[in-house]
C-alpha cells in the first residue's frame, strides 16, 4: 500500500464514522446526510454526536467525540462554522485520521470566514489529518457503501469516479450517468480545498483499480505547476475528463464567492490541459458523454471517420460537426463503394456519409457497418440511427399505435442491448472506434439497458462527433508520449 | 382567405386523399405511411391506388386515379422514381390540387434523377398544382388529423410548427418536443424543394393562427434574396428559429447528396439571419429549447440577468455561459442585497448569482425570485434548481430510499406543474423573463407536466443562458423594427 493510499484509506474505506452535528429534524442536513449514510447501507459503525439527544434514526447518540468507545476512521462534520475548528481539534485529539467538513461559510464569504478556515486547516495539519472541504457536499465510496452526502444519491458500481469543486455539479453529472446505466466507484466533492486539493485525489484515483475514468469539475487550482505535473502522471495511466469553469469575468467572480477559487486564465488552462493529456469538455453533459465513451475502451488510431445514417439531415449535421471537431469525413475508396453497391438499394448516397435514405432492411445497417470497419481508410464509425439496426424495426414502424401510447415498443427494449453489444464487439475486433447517436429519444429504461453493456447512445450527431474527436485526442496524446504508452499496454478493448 | 392560404388549403386541410403506391407489405412505405394516416385518425376519405390489390388495411383499393369517384384534394405519392412524372400527370388530369412526393432518387442522386425531377416539376407547374418534395418524409396537420408521414409520429396539438429540408431532423425535433409536453400545429418535410420552397411555407405559417413559433431545419436556399424578404415579413409576425446545416465543406458535400442543396456561405447566412430577425441555433436540442421559450411569450426588455442557484457550481457555469452569450450578470443594488439579507441565511453569496448554498427552506427560492423580479436593474431571471422551490422538497431529500427506486418521488410530480405556473405568472406580472434549468434529471412524466403548462425546464445552465440570449435578441430585433412593433402589439405574456 502506497503513501497516497494510506492517506485516503480512512476517507474512502472507513471502519467507522463519527457524525458531528446529528439532528432529529428532517429539514436539517444533520438529519438528511445521516439518513443517506444509513440508506446507503454503510456497514461500519456510525456514531452520531449531539449533546442534547439520546437517539436519532435508531442510532445511539453520543454527547462527545472524546467519549466514543473507539477511534473512528472518519469524522463527518456539519456543525455551524464557528464550532468547526473546535470539533476538528477534538477529532485530532481522539486520533481520527480523516474529516469531511460539509459546513459552508468559510473563505468563500470573506475575511472572517477565511480566518476560521485557516485556523481549521492549521489544526488538521498539525494533527496529520486528511481534511476535505470545508464547504463540500460529501463523499460516495461504492466499495464501502459509504454515502456521506447531502443529496440522496445511490449510484450503482461502475467505471467512473468524480472529483468536483462543486457538489451540485457532481450530483448533476452523477444523475446523468445513472440515468444512462453508468455507475461509479468514487465520488468526492472537495469544496474550498483548504487542505486536501483535487490533485491529491487524482493521484489516489490513478492507483484505484476500480476507477477506469476520472471526471472532474474545477473552478481553480492553488498551484498550476503541481496540477500539470500530477495530471501528466495520472493521464499516462487513465484518462481525466475535465470541465473548467470561471473562464469569463462573470464566471471568475462567481467562482470566487462559491469556493474562494482564483479561476485564472482560460487560454493558459487550455494549454496546460493539452500538455497534460487532460480532455477538456464544455458542459456537464459532455463530462458524462466523453467519460462513458472512454470507459468503453475505444482508442481510434486516427481521425478518419465513416458515417452511417438512416436519413440525410443527420448525416449533414454530423459532417458539419466532424469538420468542426477536426475529424475527417473521408472519401470512400472505389472498392468500398462497390461492396456497398452489392446490397444497398440503388438510391443510397454512394459516398460518406453512407445515407440509407430511410432504407427498411435491418441487415443494411449492420452490413454497411462491417464494410466500413473493413475499409483501411477509416479509423472508426459514427453510426446515426440505431433503430434501423433492430431486427424488428419494420414491425415497430408499421404498428403506429405503439409509439402513440407514449411508450417505446417493448420489442425495441428487448433487442437493443444485444444489438449494441454486437456492434461494439465488431468494432473492437477491427481495432476501430464506434460512436452511436440515435434520432429516437429513448426512454430511460432503454438507455440503461445500453449502459449496462458499457454503451452510450447520444441524442445528437454533434455529440457523437465531439466524443469521437475526444477519443482521438486522448489516443494521440498517448501515442505521442512514447514512454507512457510503452509502460502501459492499451488499445485492447474493454 | 388569402392567395397563399388557397394554395396550401388542399395540402394541410384536404377533404380527401389519394394514396398512390399503396402496398399490403408491412415492410414497405406504401403500407407504413397509409397505416399512419389511418392511425392518426384522419377523417376525410382515403383512396389507396394499386392495380393489383382489392383491399388494404380495410380500405377499398382503386386501380387508377382517373377512375376515382371524386377529385381528391391531395395525392400522396410513393411509387418508384421513374413512375412519378406519369402519376403527377394523372393527378393533374384528374384536377388534384396538391401532391406530396415521398419517393427519393431525384436530383440528390445525380443527372438522371435531376432530369426526372425537372420533368415532374414541369408537369405539376403546368397543372397549377402545389407539389411538395420529391424526397420528402411527409406532412402532419393536427387540425385535420392528417399524418401522411413515414415514421409513426402523433404529436398533441400545440404552438409549434416545423418546416424541414430533412424528414429525420424534423422527426427528431418533434419527438424532443413531445417528450417535453409540447405539441404541434403543422409539420412539413419539404425534401428537395423542387417546386414548393420553404419560403412558401413560412408565408403560410405566418398567417396560420394555430402556429405561434416556426421551427426550421435548412440545408440551402434556392434564392437568398427571396429568403431574406420573406423572413423579414414573417418574423415581424412570429419568430422563426432556424438550424442551418452544410456550413463546412464536409457538410456542404453531404447536403448536396442529401437534398441537392447548395449550402452557401455560412457567414453570409449568419448576416442574413440577423437582418431578417431569424433566430439561428446550433443544434436540434436548441431548436426545441428556443422555440418552446418563445412560445412562452417572454420578451425581455434587455440583457441584464439575475441568477438564483441552489448551489455554487451551477451559478459559476451559468455566469460563464451568460457572459459568452452576451448577457450581463448585473451587480445587485444595495437595496436588493439588503432585502435578500432579511430572510436568507447568513452564508448566502450576497451577490449575483444569488447562491442559496444548499439552503433548505422552500420559501427562500420564491422570495428571492420575487425580490429579483422587483429589482429595476434586472430584465429577467435564470432560476437554477427547481426542486428547492417545491413545498415538500425536504421531505423528498430526507426520504433517500425513494430516489433509489429509480423513480422521482410522486410528491414532486404532483407539485411541479403548479410551482412552474406560479413562477411563470409572477415573471409575466413584472414584465420580465424567466428561464429555468434544473440539476435534477426529471423523468419524462415530470417534463410533460411542465410542458403542458407551457414551461420548459432545461438540463444545463448553459442552455438556460443561450435561451435567455435568444429571447433577448428577438425582442431587440422587434424593438429596432419600429414599424413592425407598432403594427403588432407584443410583450403581453402567453
Amino acid at each position: 500500500v502506497s503513501m497516497i493510499s494510506d492517506r485516503f484509506e480512512p476517507l474512502f474505506n472507513p471502519n467507522s464514522v463519527v457524525f458531528v452535528g446529528a439532528s432529529r429534524n428532517p429539514g436539517k442536513w444533520g438529519f438528511i446526510i445521516l439518513a443517506n449514510i444509513l440508506n446507503g447501507g454503510y456497514e461500519g459503525r456510525v456514531y452520531p454526536i449531539n449533546p442534547k439527544e439520546k437517539e436519532i434514526l435508531g442510532l445511539e447518540v453520543h454527547s462527545s467525540i472524546e467519549g466514543l468507545p473507539e477511534i473512528p476512521d472518519l469524522a463527518v462534520i456539519v456543525v455551524p462554522p464557528p464550532s468547526v475548528p473546535g470539533v476538528v481539534a477534538e477529532c485530532v485529539k481522539k486520533g481520527i485520521k480523516a474529516a469531511l467538513v460539509i459546513t459552508a461559510g468559510f473563505a468563500e464569504i470573506g475575511a472572517e470566514g477565511e480566518r476560521l478556515q485557516n485556523e481549521t486547516v492549521r489544526i488538521a495539519r498539525q494533527g496529520g489529518m486528511t481534511m476535505v472541504g470545508p464547504n463540500c457536499q460529501g463523499i460516495i465510496s461504492i466499495s464501502s457503501k459509504l454515502h456521506a452526502l447531502m443529496p440522496p444519491l445511490f449510484p450503482p458500481p461502475g467505471p467512473l469516479s468524480i472529483v468536483s469543486q462543486s457538489g451540485n455539479v457532481a450530483g448533476t453529472v452523477a444523475r446523468k450517468c445513472m440515468s444512462r446505466g453508468f455507475g461509479f466507484s468514487k465520488y468526492l466533492s472537495t469544496g474550498n480545498e483548504a487542505a486536501l486539493h483535487c490533485e491529491d485525489v487524482f493521484e489516489y484515483l490513478a492507483e484505484d483499480p476500480e476507477t477506469k475514468v476520472i471526471l472532474s469539475y474545477i473552478e481553480g487550482f492553488k498551484d498550476g505547476r503541481r496540477f500539470l505535473e500530477t495530471a501528466k502522471r495520472v493521464t499516462a495511466k487513465k484518462p481525466i475528463v475535465m470541465l473548467k469553469a470561471g473562464g469569463t469575468i462573470a464566471g471568475a467572480k462567481a467562482a470566487k464567492s462559491h469556493t474562494a477559487s482564483l479561476a485564472g486564465s482560460d487560454s493558459i488552462f487550455d494549454a496546460v490541459c493539452k500538455q497534460a493529456g487532460v480532455i477538456r469538455v464544455r458542459d456537464m453533459d459532455e463530462l458524462f458523454y466523453v467519460g462513458a465513451a472512454l470507459a468503453g475502451g475505444f482508442m481510434p488510431k486516427g481521425r478518419r471517420v465513416g458515417i452511417i445514417t438512416g436519413g440525410g439531415g443527420w448525416g449533414v449535421l454530423a459532417s458539419d460537426a466532424c469538420a468542426m471537431a477536426g475529424l475527417e469525413v473521408v472519401e470512400l475508396p472505389e472498392e468500398t463503394i462497390k461492396e456497398l453497391d452489392t446490397f444497398l438499394p440503388s438510391w443510397w448516397s454512394r459516398g460518406n456519409p453512407v445515407d440509407l435514405v430511410a432504407g427498411l432492411r435491418p441487415g443494411d445497417v449492420q452490413n454497411s457497418f462491417e464494410v466500413l470497419l473493413a475499409c483501411p481508410n477509416i479509423d472508426g464509425v459514427i453510426l446515426l440511427g440505431l433503430t434501423p439496426a433492430l431486427p424488428r424495426h419494420t414491425d415497430w414502424l408499421s404498428s403506429g399505435g405503439l409509439e402513440r401510447s407514449g411508450k417505446i415498443n417493448n420489442i425495441v427494449l428487448d433487442e437493443i442491448g444485444d444489438v449494441f453489444s454486437r456492434l461494439m464487439d465488431m468494432a473492437h475486433s477491427y481495432g476501430k472506434a464506434l460512436v452511436v447517436a440515435s434520432e429516437m429519444p429513448f426512454e430511460t429504461e432503454m438507455l440503461q439497458k445500453i449502459g449496462e453493456r458499457g454503451g452510450v447512445c447520444y441524442t445528437l450527431p454533434d455529440q457523437a462527433a465531439f466524443v469521437f474527436a475526444s477519443l482521438a485526442r486522448y489516443a494521440e496524446y498517448l501515442r505521442e508520449s512514447d514512454a507512457r504508452t510503452e509502460a502501459i499496454p492499451r488499445c485492447t478493448g474493454p
